[in-house]
């Protein structure tokens, strides 16, 4: 249950307001990322575990002072338009995220390079099946979104090929067929030894967004 | 691509070895959780936010000095069995899994209750449809491992019936039928609302697991 608006180009004050939000809080998330790795990844002994338990802990004193009263994807910006910073695959300011950098055309095509590392693991050296259902469900949504068709998944099918090795990955997505208010999109993952998954999700466009949209 | 060998009772000497284990990193891994939730839900100056980041990186300093040569995926206890610690849904030493703690049946029931905060958000208020996946394709997973069926996800269908609200949720998985090396497996996840999303997995019982278990 994905949406997916077309995305608009920002207003210069809400460009500038992005700017400024990225520049506060992308390092943070950046180095959060690194922690996620590092719990994961570090082999240190009990006291220097303790040690940097207590560093985290005086970052989450600060951070606790102010909760936002919405959550990021509950915010809308002018013209009703949203920022997907707290999005697990592609938010910028979600450590959860690798994340990804989606790029899309009109036709609908939507493509990404990322890297999954160790805290993407499932069975031992590959990506856990379910983040690579995360991902491709995430790009089938931009290449809907890209081509004007934005929907919500009403079903998602992963076909897995062979074991998707940690590192570097490719994610495509493209429109495959329309039908009235469906939309069929398929994608596929990419590995050093070619596609690992490949998947199609059928995204019905909502009565709300088909009245938005005209 | 997920598998999932049998859960055997670990010997006393790994039974201490991960209790010692648990008490270094889980309560690290907790205070990064609540990290990752402050980067997408504290609302705090940018001066704050610099702070925080510095602390933050003081516990980088500290975790990078000794990195595991392996992953905890790859890693093997005494008698070829695993501890799935590293795990992205119910790994207790990552920061991106909740963590779930799933209780399973030799009747192959798996079931889940679990808490999805902000950074797991899609939509507006809603839970990335990919993360439901992600969510749902481990507990199939533990269904067919806990019924004796370990195997390979061949294919992995999600049908989304309704948005699944950020929040208190419960997963539940168990054998449809097997059929020779395959074991269809469904799973459903449930909120406040009633299902939201279901589930079914084909599972492959790989050559190399079907001879090690006769």
């Amino acid at each position: 249950m994905n949406w997916h608006l077309p995305t608009d180009d920002l207003s210069a004050d809400d460009a500038r307001a992005a700017e400024r939000e990225a520049v506060t809080w992308r390092p943070l998330a950046d180095a959060a990322r690194e922690l996620v790795d590092l719990c994961v990844m570090s082999d240190v002994a009990q006291e220097e575990v303790r040690a940097a338990q207590a560093d985290v802990e005086a970052a989450l004193v600060r951070l606790r002072k102010v909760r936002r009263t919405q959550t990021l994807g509950q915010e809308h910006l002018t013209g009703g338009r949203r920022r997907p910073w707290g999005n697990p695959v592609i938010g910028l300011r979600n450590p959860i995220a690798p994340p990804l950098d989606v790029r899309t055309d009109p036709s609908g095509r939507a493509e990404s390079e990322f890297t999954c590392g160790a805290a993407y693991e499932g069975p031992p050296g590959l990506v856990h099946g379910g983040v690579v259902s995360l991902v491709l469900d995430q790009v089938l949504g931009h290449a809907v979104g890209a081509a004007g068709r934005p929907g919500m998944t009403g079903t998602l099918t992963i076909v897995y090929r062979q074991g998707t090795p940690l590192g570097d990955l490719r994610a495509e997505a493209w429109i495959d067929r329309e039908d009235g208010i469906k939309t069929w999109a398929k994608a596929r993952l990419v590995g050093p030894a070619g596609v690992t998954a490949e998947a199609e999700g059928v995204f019905i466009l909502p009565r709300a967004i088909r009245e938005r949209l005209g």
